[in-house]
């Protein structure tokens, strides 16, 4: 099964059952925002679980999750795996590269015979565009599939953690002034907060970057451009700083790590053009240097950790979700 | 420790304790019908395990199994795993090339210390045929070695969840006329099969190659032979495919993979030379076009993926069994 | 991060809580004699749980354990796996060279971002003197670190389990004389033993080396040194025969494997000169026939096999002591 390069449209009621509920998690395209309130809602329950001396409940026991990775990540996959363990389920850790896909076997047989084996879950990162999804068209009725990012397309469940530590240390995103700032073009976790962002009716969403990294008419997505980065924060309550892949700095895109950094780093000057109590978040790991200066990495305004802790629970609400579970049901 | 490249005969009260229960499972050879039935009955209780929505039941809690692969493996090790799991197991992996041995530690010395911390059960697949008898020899009398796989040895475990997708979709075995279609002569899997056809009393059993891929004598196993496909698949109720090694292709064995297809491929017409209800069985993973069509393979007379499925069953079976739980005990 | 070659002296404070309790368990030195004989008679009541049928305990059920192994090993990192999976932990193994560090992310970026999520413990191997120690000084104060083996400084489990098989085998330390056989130089796993042999009064300790491979003013460390191991022997209780480094032999340390062998090798003629009922150690995996006779090894004075065996109890309490557990709470 080779993932087509750019994924069709996909059909709203795709990632839904019949009667509303979350099926599978996907991209954030098409969900509406009760349904994103309600997993923030559920993922605020699950705060509590993390936070207790015996972080487990036994909402998925007997649940078999495969993590099937086909990208490396150490906090993304240890994130699912830790999400899936607290909630008691059986999580298997596929390395595929090393599987009997060097037999000669397609990645769909591989699925198939997982899904044979009984599975509940698929989580799927893949470097091609679209490659969750079409897991999610050919799997079986009762399995689940959640997106850990797709190419250039997707990171829904980074994006639905994002907005949880803006609710949580800002209030509802419908009063708030965001901005993102960097590589918008290559970026799926620019792609899916934008869609997060605009769900939530964020009445102004900016994105900042130098030309070369926008994506061609970024702004039907519902966001005001800027290219100076001072301009940009001006009074934003919140500062989305992107991860710059180093391998954008090789090609024509941009002209150096140096020149990046003093048009577009975000350092204390820079921030104090913002809001007094933005926030400064970033989905790691962080080019200190590069995209964001060491001392606002680390400093008073910085939720950066926080996204890393509230992300476990935000997925643990997505699965427990997509598995059925009704909200409040672990309580 | 080097497994000799020729195993010993094993006596056949090595598998079993003194009151004739499984101790160690490592061949077909030398068991007795009543014996495979009771695993075969057992794992039919399982495969409600596995339809559950808490797929676990606490049979093995407590237990440490080891999966030792010394040969990559992604389906039969994931089968394992998830049948330890499933009962309740603590599973550890083992990824032997990268382990200690490469500090000079023989194999047997890694298996002593793996014995010293109160392991249960060693799961073992090799490349040299004989290796999981080898460790069975050796292991301390409460430890149980299943054997997943060895060199072309034996694999008794698929030879098990084959009989019992045959029994559960077509009946009783001492009714049926089955075929085994391919590189019978290196094959494990096919040697397991015909061992447990016997022991079974399937009335017919046929293997299907070309001369090059037969083993000397192998009308001594109680098989009849044929070197046409056509010939041999007539009237037929079970279709075993094996799976062609490319590697045999390459050597003097085989013309060429399109060759070996138009002689011995499973096409829909060839397949309808058997019974119309006829199974089509394949261990996985399946080259398609080379030994099997891939409409053949997603057919509708097709079982492959319910091996798969029933494998976990079979295997949490033998898991159980060797463990000392008497069939019935998870009810 | 990178960890200093040399650590600083460790506040001896700094692995105990303000009430002396264990909080983190990062080197022997600075430890009392009372705190050493709780771990050993909590051990102690573990090595009742390892041999039930059901080996688990809820002690940790719900706490995340993160194994951070930067350094290759098979036994230590299964002896802590399995230590934490009887005590119903949920445990991370964290494969840190293939993990995201490669995306330039420092190790201390990593280790916050598990912080993070909630993490209960570190188990953390090093090549590097004094990683777990730099660890345990920047991580929140919930946050347990063990030192599984830091560069050549310190092995602090491996001989406390030592310190468990001697006083289990042979009684009281405080009446033995023990001698270290080897290559104490580069031993982290002889500092150790030094360290917790002292502490509890053992009368009198050996360290039988050539000169190259001792440490300079080796006399300062309470040990009395022989060149000669036929002297060294003579009437010790216990002999801990150390793994010897195959690439020492190719520098100019040492003359060759069989010159060593000759000159420090344990055989039986040598054994014989020790007390009768001497025990023979070796915290694995031996060399046999370059440090050890291999019928030595096996022999019926070695309790090799049982210091692989107790090492899970004993880390077991090690795990549940920094987790604050009071000893006896799981009976």
């Amino acid at each position: 099964m080779r993932p087509a390069p750019a994924p069709g449209p996909l059909p709203a009621s795709m990632q839904l059952t019949s009667d509303g509920r979350l099926r599978h998690f996907l991209t954030l395209e098409g969900l509406s925002a009760p349904l994103l309130t309600e997993i923030l809602d559920l993922a605020e329950s699950f705060t509590t679980v993390t936070a207790q001396p015996v972080k487990k409940v036994p909402l998925l026991r007997g649940k078999t999750i495969f993590n099937l990775f086909f990208e490396p990540s150490t906090r993304t996959r240890t994130s699912f795996e830790l999400a899936a363990k607290r909630l008691s389920a059986d999580v298997m850790n596929m390395n595929i590269s090393t599987s009997s896909t060097t037999k000669g076997e397609s990645l769909l047989d591989t699925l198939r015979n997982l899904e044979a084996m009984h599975s509940d879950m698929f989580i799927v990162r893949h470097s091609q565009s679209g490659a969750a999804q079409l897991i999610a068209r050919h799997v079986a009725p009762h399995i689940s599939v959640l997106n850990a990012g797709d190419g250039q397309h997707s990171h829904p469940t980074q994006a639905m953690l994002d907005m949880f530590t803006i609710r949580r240390e800002k209030g509802p995103l419908n009063t708030l002034r965001v901005a993102i700032v960097g590589d918008i073009l290559h970026s799926r976790v620019a792609r899916s907060q934008i869609h997060a962002l605009n769900i939530l009716n964020t009445p102004e969403i900016r994105v900042i970057a130098p030309k070369t990294l926008l994506p061609k008419n970024v702004e039907e997505l519902g966001v005001q451009v800027h290219h100076s980065l001072d301009r940009g924060l001006r009074d934003v309550d919140v500062v989305i700083m992107l991860r710059l892949q180093k391998e954008r700095m090789r090609g024509a895109l941009l002209p150096s790590e140096n020149e990046y950094y003093r048009l577009f780093g975000l350092t204390r000057e820079r921030l104090a053009l913002a809001r007094p109590d933005a926030l400064v978040m970033h989905p790691g790991p962080a080019n200190r240097g590069v995209e964001i200066a060491s001392d606002v990495a680390d400093g008073p305004q910085s939720v950066i950790l926080k996204q890393v802790s509230y992300g476990v629970a935000v997925r643990m609400a997505l699965m427990s979700m997509c598995m059925g579970n009704p909200p409040g049901s672990h309580e």
